[in-house]
Parts: C-alpha cells; sequence; structure tokens
C-alpha cells in the first residue's frame, strides 16, 4: 500500500498548525504527545500504522466548523476519525494532516418514539442506540459485527452493514438526516426526521462517501419494533454447492430472513473450538438462517426453509427452541473472527459482494487460490446478500506473508467483479481496496465519482488518498471547482 | 349491474333499526326522510340510483363503533361512505343497509412539518390537506381529479392516485397510519406517524380495500416539501403512435416526469371548446409533462424531453415561460372531464391500466370498438404509468344506449388485462367492473382474496355485494372464519 509522500512544508508548519487548533478547541483537546499519538495511528486496518501530524478531539459542531474552515484557509490535510474500526483504513491517518476525533460526539440528542427516530452525535457507538430504545421494545436494525465499539458516524461515512441489513437495510436505508461540516467550515443540514428530501440526494452521496465529503456532526435515524418472535435454524450441508443451492432456494422463494449466514469447515472449525456452540463438524457448510415476525409467520417460514433444506441435502437440521438456544446458534458466528484469531498469528479480512448464484464457483476458485498462495483461508458469508468476507490467515514474521496474503486477497476481490460482484460489501475502499477500483470502474466512471469530491472539496484537503487510487486535478474535470453556486453538466451544487 | 335482491326481512325491521340507531347517534344524525335520503342516492356512478335503507352521521369513533357493533349484533348490512365521489359505485347505497356517512368527521387533527405529517378525520376533502399545509410550502401528493370534492377516507378505501402519482406515488405510498372500526366493532390503529410497522401488513391490506374490510375513523398521512420549480411541456403529435412512443421513451430514458399526460384528438377538441387553453387543433394526440425539482434539474430535463419529443417526430412543442402558463396547459386536461359532458349527454368514464408500450395498439383496437358499438370515445390517459380513461359518449335517453355503452366499457377493459394490463388504475372495482373480475382473476385468485375478507368480516355484513361477482360463504373457504386468534394458513390474524 503506498500513500503519497508526506508534505514535508505542512510538517515543518506543526507548530504554527497546533497553536491555532489550540486556539480554538481549548484544554487537552488537542493531542501532540507522541505517546498519546500512538492510539490514534490505525484503524482496523492494523497492518498499517503511521502517527497523525496531530489529533483534535473538538465538542462542538462550532469548533469542527472552525477547525475545518482554519484548514481549509491554511491548506492543512485533515482526515476524519470516529471510533477507529475501520477494516479498510477509512480514518488511517496521514503524517500530514489533522486527525479529527470525533470520540467527544457521545450524546444521544433525542429519543422520539412517535416518530420511531433517534437524533445522535456522530460518536455515539451503534449498540447504544438500540440500548437507549430497547426499554420500550424498539432498536437499531443495522448490526455491524463491531456494533459494540464503531461510531454510527463511522457506520455513515462506510454505509456500514451487518446480520440483520438482508431484511432492514443497510445505513442508507435506515438514515434520516444529518448535519455536517463542509470542507470550508460551512455547517449543512440534509434531510430530518421526515423521508425523502427534495432535489438531490446528498444524504445519498455522503452516505458511504468514506470521509471524503465533510465531516458529521448529527445524525438522525430511524428504530424499529423488534419482531414478536424471532427463530433460527441451523443446517448443515456436505458441500459448499449444496449450502450455495440452499441460500438461492431460500431467497428465490421469496422468503427474506432476518439473518442468512454462511460459513465453511475451517470457519465452523474455529468457532466451534473456541465458543462451544455445538456446531455438527462432519459437514463442509454450515447456514444459519433466522426468520423473525409474527408468531405464525415465523412457524410457516421455519417449516418452508426446513423443507428447502431438505431438497438441497442437509444432513443437519436444528430449529432453536427458545432465545438461549438461538443465541448459541449465532455465538459461533459472531466469534468467528477471533475464533480465526486464535489459529493464527495474523488474518486479512477481506470483504466483496458477488451474485449469491456465484457461491459455488467462488469457493471452488479461492480453494484453488489458498492452495496457489500456500495461505489458508476461512470463509464467513452474509450469504442472503452474497457479502464474503473470507479471512486470509497469515504469519506477518514470516517474510513476504503480509504481501502474499494482500495478493491472494486482490485475487480474490477481482474475482469477485469477474463474476459481476463488486469490490466491497460493507467494510469500503479506504486504503485497503483503493488500488483495486480500476479492477471495477473504467476511467470515465473514476472521473465521475471524482467530479463529486470536487464539488465538495476542490482542494482536496478532507480524507486523502483513499477510495481513489490516482486524483485528479478538480481543474481537469471539466472546471467542476467552479464556485459562484452554479457548476457546469451535471449540475452538482457546490451548495 | 345486477345487486342481490334486497333482504325484506331487514325492510321489515326498518323502525327498530332506526330507533336502535338514534340511540347511539342522538339529535339529526339519522337520516330517514324520504326526500333526504335522496342525497344518498348514488355516488360518483350516477348510472345506478337506490335510496338507502336509512343513513346516520356519526361524529365520534366511539359512536361508529357502536353503530358497527349493533349492527354485527342485529345482522344488519352497513355501507360506508365518505364524500361519495366514487366512480365504481363503492359507495352504492343498498335498500337493506345502513350507510355510515363520514361527512361530520371532517376535522384536521394535527399539522406537524418537522415529521412532515398530518392527521385528519376521513371526511376532510383530498385538498384540504394540502390548504392546511401550503402556507409553509408543503403539500400532499395524490391529486384525483375530484380533489376538491373527493374526501381522504374514500382516497384510501379507493388507494386513490392522480397525475403526481408517477412521481410521489398512490395513497397506500403516502399513507403512515389509520384508525379503523372493524365489523363488530372493534377500534384499532394500524401505523402510526413513522414507516414500516411490523408484522402483516394490514395497512396495505385495508388501502384498496373498497370499504369491505372496516371503517376508517382517523389517518394520518405524509406531506411533501413543495418543489423548487415546476415546468411543463406541450407536445403535440400527428399520430397516437409517435405520442405513444415518446411516453415510453421519456420513461426509457429514466425520466420520471411529476406527470405525464396524454389526450386524443377528441378530447383535445372537447377541451379547448370548453376552456381555450390554446391547444393546437391540427394534431392526433397531445402530451403535457411537467418535471418538477430543483431550476438546474428541471432544465436539465426539459431539454432532454424536448430532444425526445422532436426524435418521435413531435409537431408541436411549447415549453411553459412561467406559473400562469404552466397552469394554461393544464386547464384543458384538468377539465377534460366536464368538457367531455358538454359534447354528450351523458358519458362513462373507464379506468384501466396498461403496458405503457401497448399504447397504440390500445387506441388502435378503441377505434374500431368505437365503430362496432357505433359510440364516440374520447380519451384522457395518466400515459407515464399507462392508466387509461376512456370516456364513452351515450345518450342514456336513446334505448339501449346504457347497456351499448357498459359492453363497450367492459370490452375496453377486457382488451387492458388481454393486453398485459389490469382492471382498474385508481378508481376502485366496486359494482362498475365487479362482474368483470374473472376476465383478471381465476376462482382460486378470488378465494384467495375473499379469505381475507372472511378474515375480516365473516357475516359478509361491511359493503356487501361490491368487488366480488360471486361471494364464497366463509365457510367454505377452509374455515378462515373460525375465531379464537387463530386461523388455518395462510394465517391471517382475526385480530
Amino acid at each position: 500500500m503506498k500513500m503519497p509522500a508526506p508534505d514535508q512544508g505542512t510538517i515543518a508548519r506543526r507548530s504554527e498548525i497546533v497553536e491555532a487548533l489550540r486556539r480554538i478547541v481549548p484544554g487537552e483537546g488537542v493531542i501532540v504527545d507522541e505517546d498519546e499519538l500512538q492510539a490514534y495511528e490505525c484503524d482496523g486496518l492494523t497492518a498499517y500504522k503511521q502517527l497523525p501530524l496531530v489529533v483534535v478531539l473538538p465538542e462542538t459542531t462550532e469548533q469542527v466548523s472552525r477547525v475545518m474552515r482554519w484548514c481549509h484557509e491554511n491548506n492543512v490535510k485533515i482526515v476524519p476519525r470516529g471510533a477507529g474500526t475501520s477494516l479498510s483504513g477509512g480514518s488511517f491517518p496521514l503524517a500530514d494532516a489533522v486527525t479529527i476525533g470525533l470520540g467527544k460526539f457521545n450524546k444521544i440528542l433525542d429519543v422520539d418514539f412517535d416518530n420511531r427516530t433517534v437524533v445522535a452525535q456522530p460518536g455515539v457507538t451503534n449498540l447504544a442506540i438500540t440500548s437507549a430504545v430497547a426499554h420500550e421494545g424498539f432498536y437499531y436494525a443495522p448490526d455491524p459485527s463491531s456494533q459494540i465499539a464503531c461510531s454510527i458516524g463511522g457506520n455513515v461515512a462506510e454505509n456500514a452493514g451487518g446480520v440483520h441489513c438482508l431484511k432492514y437495510g443497510l445505513t442508507t436505508n435506515n438514515l434520516l438526516g444529518l448535519e455536517m461540516v463542509l470542507p470550508d467550515g460551512e455547517v449543512v443540514r440534509l434531510g430530518g426526521k421526515h423521508l425523502d428530501s427534495g432535489g438531490y440526494d446528498l444524504m445519498g452521496i455522503v452516505t458511504g462517501s468514506e470521509g471524503m465529503l465533510g465531516v458529521i456532526t448529527e445524525l438522525t435515524v430511524r428504530i424499529l419494533k423488534s419482531p414478536e418472535t424471532a427463530k433460527a435454524v441451523l443446517m448443515g450441508f456436505p458441500s459448499n454447492e449444496q449450502a450455495g443451492d440452499c441460500v438461492a432456494d431460500i431467497i428465490g422463494n421469496g422468503i427474506i430472513p432476518a439473518g442468512l449466514e454462511m460459513m465453511d469447515k475451517p470457519a465452523i472449525r474455529a468457532a466451534e473450538d473456541f465458543v462451544h456452540a455445538n456446531y455438527p463438524l462432519d459437514v463442509e457448510a454450515l447456514l444459519i438462517c433466522e426468520l423473525d415476525g409474527p408468531a405464525a409467520e415465523v412457524e410457516h417460514l421455519i417449516e418452508r426453509v426446513e423443507q428447502i433444506a431438505k431438497d438441497n441435502g442437509a444432513t443437519e437440521l436444528r430449529i432453536s427452541r427458545d432465545d438461549a438456544e438461538r443465541a448459541t446458534f449465532w455465538a459461533g458466528r459472531k466469534a468467528a473472527f477471533p475464533a480465526v484469531g486464535r489459529i493464527s498469528p495474523d488474518y486479512l479480512c477481506m470483504d466483496g459482494t458477488i451474485p449469491r448464484k456465484a457461491l459455488p464457483e467462488v469457493l471452488r476458485r479461492m480453494r484453488e487460490m489458498s492452495d496457489k498462495y500456500g495461505l489458508r483461508v476461512a470463509n464467513v458469508f452474509h450469504a442472503g446478500d452474497g457479502n464474503l468476507h473470507p479471512l486470509i490467515l497469515f504469519d506477518a514474521n514470516q517474510p513476504d506473508e503480509l504481501e502474499k496474503a494482500e495478493a491472494f486477497g486482490a485475487d480474490i476481490l477481482t474475482m469477485c467483479v469477474e463474476v459481476g460482484g463488486v469490490l466491497t460489501g460493507e467494510h469500503g475502499v479506504g486504503i485497503e481496496k483503493r488500488d483495486l477500483m480500476p479492477v471495477m470502474f473504467g476511467e470515465d466512471d473514476i472521473k465521475q465519482q471524482q467530479r463529486i469530491k470536487c464539488a465538495f472539496d476542490p482542494d482536496h484537503l478532507v480524507n486523502p488518498g483513499k477510495v481513489y487510487p490516482t486524483l485528479h486535478r478538480c481543474a481537469e474535470l471539466g472546471k467542476l471547482h467552479v464556485t459562484g453556486g452554479r457548476l457546469p453538466f451535471p449540475d452538482i451544487p457546490r451548495f
């Protein structure tokens, strides 16, 4: 992973920058000490580390705005950071950039059960939203595995998913409103408590923009009533092909489970050794299918899923008898990542999406790649929506193993695109998949995406070096950064 | 149109029924006088008239509930009625049924701009919702031609549409919550101010159920921000085929106009004679296409629509220069029904929906039918969504002309189904299209629909004789009326 060389001029201005930030955020909100900066040297993509130039921890939107304005006027780069759990390096720091940490934006501002909305600051954790409304029988649906730690602002930046997103949608489907600070310090509000604002869908553009368009300072999300009933079916299959066909048949029959997850043999074994979920060990693939809703509907759908599993040759079939057993079914799946961490010194967690029907082919080709690279791979999928999470096992202390693991990962993602899928499911591109963007997008596509970036941030000061392998200068892109409120075709407003 | 013979036993009990109703709704809320009853003898399908047994005008949900409970316990039929504008006879009265008029439910209960919702009683007119929020720049999107008169409760019963529904959805897409009284008098609340309640989509079932599942007593709808800009393009074509192709190309290019309407030559001529909208008279077909949104978007789309019109051989092309001219473009379209009323003693307004691409074929075959029946037809369409409104001109004073017009209408609707369309677009089935239901639905389909009816109203007391040409007794339908909260497959809750 090559990042652009840091700008030595900016680094030389460090004390001037720190002084300016301290005028805006007084007290302990500006971090310069090297020991303290180490807490910010990486995010969830821990293979890469870099001390930021300085970290600022604003507490108010006004402070964020003033920091952004000062950096804009003084040509200083910034990197926004939520909880730092990005697996694609979305908040990877830069030696010549100010990291703006949103950790102090940790309050829930409004809970409105009538309208089923929560207004929160971006540093609130995903799980804290559900915790704030669970006593009235509500929850926030998108549930990334990191939900105990990841921030809701980061969820918006990456358009985070999770097990429940098959039925209940990704972050973008559960987000109603945003307050954000644009690169030049202007504060804008998009959406609100209601659906469907008029005009361009700017909230749609911001969601999943990986911190490249500004800094979110407040957001409004939908909460849902917890389902009356939830049951899970655990299904074991003698082959990945049969499990893959079963997934296709469940969805093809019009059933939309609350979750439909698959694990291959190495993942099953690692999870079972770790949490003793009583998974069958004589199967090649395991499916966990959760159905939720009114009891009558769940019972009916469970019967249909059971039949579909049998028709596809399931050799193991269990239905959760109560919530405790359902939790046990899920325990292994939810612990799969740390479980794999126990059987390998290091692993890379990949994230790609494929058409469901390509599952057996992709698994077969992944086994061939595993042989070629001499690296093991364990597979955990959001099978229902075709989102793969292959875990490539390696040992960073062995020479070249990180490079081999990365090359293996690149081959997997390239294959995802080849079979009609996409580079990422829910982890974003960040720096991890940045150099693979041309596998999926042509020059024109990338130019068009960068025109949007230029409309928000013509100087490329906000989260530079992420997502795009090469940066077009805005001047080359049809003068899209021309100001005065008007832009040429395709008419993206400059605010 | 044959209605079942009225039950003489019920008619004989009239004074007992009136007395019971008067105990529930005191004062002038029970109408028995024949002169006064005449105001309720028909709805918008004026070819059919029948005095109701009695009319009751409750003012509170509790009164509605008590009326429903008494009728349920005493085996008396009821017909719900909003403003009585149904064009399919949805609120056509019965000689042996109590008409429950919702005219006194005429209050807007809550306007909430933050959440973009209005809570209203069912007798409020469609237009009154917009009037209540227009001062803040909001409006209610579904806009049936009758919006000045039709009630919002009736809109829900018929899932009403309108010009703007192509872009903004039908009633069902703009409805968030309901309070309704079930046939046995129980009051239930469905949905709320929020989206997506859990469990079965009962609000979806009730919307468009044509008053057969209960009586709505309160509803919550979404309001939208008025668009920044709206412009209309008026396009004239030398043939219906070219106009039809232009419609297909606009939609095929991914443009979703705020309205896309078509008129054929007889309709153009009648409208022009009536309101002098300055329509071109030397064209065979006229399209009016409205684009709304931010100015930049509207300008861009107008250019594209213009080009598409030219490519399809438009001989007349005008773009509204201001809101006054836009209103003039629409004036003729909006007055098309009364305009046709001026050139013929009577007309039947049909309502069917076809795939857009079938438009030229359907128009050609309609001309053949017109020759066969010796009756003129003028055509007004919601072309963008394929919803036809052929107006069949006849003279009820000429022997057999009503029957001929009805047979012509039945042929048109049968053709709509033949080309892959459906029996109705936005007017409902009512009594008008009841006997054509088997053209579209097989025995199994109709049985399945009636199972839903039986789950709500096992005694068939609410709006009987509508929608279904023959009534299965609930006992024949897999015992779906078995009570106790549980029903056999497909498990529709009995509440």
